[in-house]
């Protein structure tokens, strides 16, 4: 049976990006899409609480179908898995991201909440992000790079409970020097909030920010891309900061 | 000049749990309330991107200003801090969290998703949660470890990048045995969704789901709340697996 590969993004099912991820899926296996109807960017590992969710087929074909949810990353992981899989997927895929989750930007990340899901649900799960915002961006020099690392995983798989955070910087396929296996960089968005005045004089804030990263450390996924080079982060679902547990005892005790 | 405390949360402004930490932050300092108007609970570290943010004053006492925001817990944190903080605060506080927190509840949690992002931000931060969901629950026994824990912090600081996740068994004062510094369990949730159908004959999909942690380590938050010890996990904004990097890299090689 060839393998089974459950896809979401957060750009909404109608994105580029999936387009092109769904293209490679499709090389090695069987493909099922489930991801939001909409944009649902920003959305970390958010989950719809307040509502239940709707899921609609968006189409049907050899070895694929696709399916749009009015839920969070998040919830298409968890909803596809247990409703619209026929078997338990063999990979998860999320993205390709029209923009960068490197860095600090992986924990807002809606296209990176769903692989730490999926990595929770015990899934091998690789997230794939270009370094361009723009809806009707050039994916083409993801391509080869998709089709690496999906292969290489598919055949030797992940480590345990290791998921993957995979950005490509805004290059020429030819430019675009490798891949390095790295950790995230530590950053911080400034300036997040923009107060404007309503017509009836009541303040309203726009989210908006400006991404500071200052001298990010050689292993990181920032100088990786800086430098030319795909980079690929192992994250995990673990916030725990093992390095600190003696010192807070001590300040705690 | 006191010390300046932020304090946010996921229940919502009017929740009990968050009245019971801004009567505790009044003893140490100045306070400003930042917390969503209604219920967040579940959004993680999720970003209004969609819409911008209202915000409006609830309450001004003395030494003490309450807002609510129609946004998230990290948008509450990140407003706060650039347009109504009169200084920068000295210390973040989140809660106390109508129910666990703790192993990956941490992953979608707003009440935490509010920590990580002041931690980000570069502030000391600290979630509190107390294992019950009832609106109506007591917290009386969480006072006098948030008393202790919030004052520790203040006089010693964290390390840097640092923040704590902080759950307290449902117990009486005197049955809790004390506080226990540990690693985050891992566990999932199961059977995520209901499928129900509408009387249209339409599905739609319930969250629901069943917490199973199975065989939590010794060191773990989980055992520690099993064993009546309020868990305190030192956490950061990062997922990097770093010991899976050289094992990473000779798989994608």
């Amino acid at each position: 049976m060839r393998p089974l590969i459950l896809i979401t993004n957060d750009d909404g099912v109608a994105a580029k990006g999936l387009a092109t991820l769904e293209a490679v899926a499709c090389e090695f296996g069987d493909v099922v899409v489930m991801a939001p109807g909409t944009n649902a960017s920003g959305k970390g590992m958010s989950l719809t609480t307040e509502r239940p969710l709707r899921a609609k087929e968006v189409r049907q074909g050899e070895g694929i179908s696709v399916y749009a949810c009015d839920g969070t990353p998040v919830d298409c992981v968890k909803l596809a898995v247990e409703h619209f899989c026929p078997r338990k997927p063999d990979l998860v895929l999320s993205g390709i991201n029209h923009g960068s989750n490197s860095s600090i930007n992986v924990l807002y990340s809606g296209t990176m909440g769903a692989v730490i899901e999926a990595s929770v649900m015990g899934f091998s799960a690789i997230g794939f992000s270009l370094l361009n915002h723009n809806p009707e961006a050039d994916f083409s020099a993801c391509v080869p790079y998709v089709r690496h690392i999906v292969g290489r995983v598919l055949e030797h798989g992940l480590p345990a409970d290791v998921s993957l955070n995979v950005n490509i910087p805004r290059m020429a396929e030819g430019e675009i020097k490798g891949l390095r296996v790295c950790q995230e960089a530590k950053a911080l968005w400034t300036d997040s909030f923009e107060k404007r005045i309503d017509p009836i004089g009541r303040p309203y804030y726009w989210l908006t920010g400006k991404f500071v990263c200052n001298d990010p450390p050689a292993q990181s996924d920032e100088t990786a891309l800086k430098e030319g080079y795909v980079s690929v982060v192992p994250i995990h679902a673990d916030y725990t900061h093992y390095g600190a547990i003696e010192q807070v005892n001590n300040i705690l005790q």
